[in-house]
Order: structure tokens, then C-alpha cells, then sequence
């Protein structure tokens, strides 16, 4: 089966947890916002948003096409292609945990959004800064580390499966950690070197991740997007202390 | 099997969502927050939470314990236990279906968080007030009906299921979405009523699991926790325009 992703063109944001887990997988898939023409970019994203005829329309993408079903929400879909690619166990326990790992990798993910758009993207962040640098303050002295040192603790726990966290094959909580752990480095370079360098697991992870001969192809593909200010991790240097 | 729910003592929170869930599959379990003695409350939690010889370490509460699995994230336990007590489809689309309305609900949860902690829980909301105000502007104007708007039309387009979004059946999404409805009306009453006096199909929901003989029979025992300004649904009469 040939998947179809739609989301936004432009950016990595939630789309790039889907894209890593289809291209580690080896899926055959079309990134709808790269497709030339009418079938493709954001009109065609809007069309199948605003299908009326959908019984069970997404509120938003990414969604996965998978035949003619849609699914939305980034963890669901992980956890759909999870089964499906064999990025994670076939057991119900290694099935929930690697869900659970990755629903808070994810809650991390909002967290890193909050930095420089607390009040939300109704308003620019030109419109939000003073608070924007408020919030930072806190994420950077309280809440990264703390999900940083648990993240940190898993894999030590876990060291049979060195590098990841699961089990002794890639999954798709290592690669979303991963793809966490790029963009804090894009998004706050001071301030993520001086983590890492306390969490050598969480290091060698990353690194991993982006050496899978897979992973390595595609981000020197041209289709990997580069991270910019337009995404969800931004780099405001005012932020980074 | 007897469940233990992890989840702080004093507020419904996330907590609340696994409850409503437990409840109503008529599920045998212990909240171990009103458990008296050694066995339970706040050091029965931390003793959980930072248990070393734990393999697969929570970050966080609530945490569902299921003979001797620990699972944790909100929306994981309820996939774990629509499984298991009834309260999702059996078939994967359904299940994912399920999954995916859950999610979209626990999202508007976070932003409704944000409205009175738009600067995290770093702060106390009098730290934060400003900015609370016009997070909460934004999510009165735009989010709210957004989410609002969207699951209406997902009730509208299923209406063989009436009064419930998945199936014949009440599912966990249900349950959740009912639970926000509750904590909304609590938290912007005016608000709330306007929102939902164009969507008489959410109201209609959340009455319909209100009144569910189970559910009836726990907001009744005393055990529902009522809703209070510590928790994470907060009344400020200055943010409910």
C-alpha cells in the first residue's frame, strides 16, 4: 500500500514524527504538500479537511491516508504504522510503552512550542515576547531538564537495548525523541549542548537515530526540510541563555 | 483484576478521565490517593513514581496499575482500558477512530490549562495575569468554538449513534469530551452557555453520560472530587467574557 501524508509544506512540524517512522520503515508514500499540481500542496490538504462526505473527519494534520481511511493525531498514527512497520513490539505492554514514551516526548514537543507562543498562535511572537522570555526562563531551568533526565533514566534502565529505549530494534518513540532532540539543538544551542552533556544516553540516541542508513538518506535527500523560523522549534537567540 | 489509580489527592485533573472511565466499565480498582494510612495518599505516589527498581518509569500521574504494570499518559490508560472494559470498538479503525477523538479532546485540555497558565505551572496565576487574560481572549474567540464546532459536526455526521460520536455504545471519548464540557461550564459559565447554545448536540452528549446509571451513582457517592480552583479546570470571573 501506497500511505499519503498530508501536512503543511514548508515546515517539519508534527508531519516530521510521521515522515521519520515511514521513511525508517521503508513505506511507500507521497508527501501530499510536495506533489505538484492540482492533487497536491495546500489546496488539496484543505479539500480533504473540509471533505463534508468524511463520517470520521480529523480536526486537523497531519492525518495518513491509509487506503481509504484517514488517521490524525501524531501518536495515533505512530501507533497505527508502529504495528505495521515494526517500530515497536508486538506485545500489548511493549505496544503501550512505547506509546507512553512517545505521548511524552510529545507533551516535551508542546512544551518547546510554548516557549516562544504561550498565548497561543493567535498572536505573532513579535506581539508575545516579554512573555515568550518568561516562559523560556522557566522551561529551560525546571522543565527541560526534567524531562531530559527522565528520558535519560529510561535508557539507563534500559541498557540491555543500548541505544534505545524499548527494545533491541529502533521504534518510534526512539525516533521521535530523536527528532526532539534535533530540533532543541536548532531551537536553543546553548542551552541543549549544556543538557546533553550530562545525558551521554540521550546524545548517543540522537545520533543513532540519524546514522540508520534510512534516516541518513533521507535527510540528505533535499526532502527532510530544514529547520526554520516559520516551524514549531524556533531559534530566538534572546531565548536561549 | 483490581486496578490502583495513581493521581494527586484534591482535584479531578487527568486523574478524572481514568475515573470516569473505571466507573462507568464497572471496573474494581483503588484510588490510592483516599487510601488512609501508609498504603496511600501523597507518599504512596512518590514512593511509585520514584521507585528505582522500575524498568519502565512513569514520568508523571495519573498512572493506572494493572496487576504489576505501571501505565501512564491519560489518553494511553484509556486505550488500555477501552479495551479491556468495553469502552471502545473492538475493530482497529474503531479503536484508532476512538483514540484519535480522545486525543483532539486532551489537546483542547492543555489549552484550556493554558488560559489561566499560559506561562506554565512555574507560576502562580497572580505571576501571570496579563497574560492569562489575553491567552484567554484568543481561546474564547477562536480555539473554543473551533473545537466546539468540530466535535458537533462529528456527532452530526453520526447521528445513527446518537447521542454518542464512536458507536451505539458510549465509548472513552465520550466520556472525556463530557468531562470537558463539565470542566468548561465550570470554568467559563458564560462563555460555555453561548458556546454551547449553537451546539445542542455536545450538550445533549454530556448530559447523556451524566446520566449514565454508573456515572449518576459516582458524582453522587461523594467520590467525584468537586471542582475547585487548584485544580486544572479554574473559575476567574475576569477571564469568562
Amino acid at each position: 500500500m501506497t500511505y499519503e501524508l498530508y501536512y503543511w509544506p514548508g515546515i517539519q512540524g508534527r508531519g516530521e514524527f510521521v515522515r521519520l517512522a515511514l521513511e525508517e520503515g521503508g513505506a511507500s508514500y507521497r508527501d501530499i504538500a510536495a506533489v505538484p499540481g492540482a492533487h497536491g500542496g495546500v489546496p488539496a490538504i484543505l479539500r480533504m479537511l473540509e471533505a463534508r462526505g468524511e463520517r470520521r473527519p480529523p480536526f486537523a494534520v497531519p492525518v495518513l491516508k491509509a487506503g481509504r481511511t484517514l488517521i490524525a493525531q501524531t501518536p495515533n498514527i505512530l501507533l497505527y504504522l508502529g504495528g505495521r512497520l515494526g517500530l515497536a513490539p508486538g506485545d500489548e505492554r511493549g505496544k503501550l510503552w512505547t506509546h507512553q514514551l512517545t505521548l511524552t516526548a510529545l507533551d516535551l514537543y508542546v512544551e518547546i512550542f510554548a516557549t516562544h507562543h504561550p498565548l497561543g498562535d493567535g498572536y505573532a511572537y513579535e506581539e508575545q515576547k516579554a512573555a515568550a522570555r518568561r516562559r523560556t526562563r522557566d522551561f529551560l531551568k525546571v522543565r527541560l531538564p526534567k524531562f531530559c533526565g527522565y528520558f535519560e533514566r529510561v535508557l539507563e534502565r534500559n541498557r540491555s537495548h543500548r541505544p534505545w529505549m524499548v527494545a533491541a530494534r529502533v521504534s518510534y518513540a526512539d525516533l521521535t525523541l530523536a527528532q526532539l532532540i534535533a530540533g532543541l539543538t536548532y531551537a536553543f544551542p546553548r542551552a541543549t549542548a549544556r543538557t546533553l552533556r550530562k545525558r551521554p544516553r540521550l546524545a548517543a540516541l540522537h545520533d543513532a537515530v540519524f546514522a540508520r542508513p534510512r534516516i541518513a538518506r533521507y535527510a540528505a535527500s533535499g526532502r527532510r526540510r530544514p529547520f526554520n523560523n516559520e516551524d514549531l522549534f524556533r531559534h530566538y537567540p534572546e531565548l536561549d541563555r
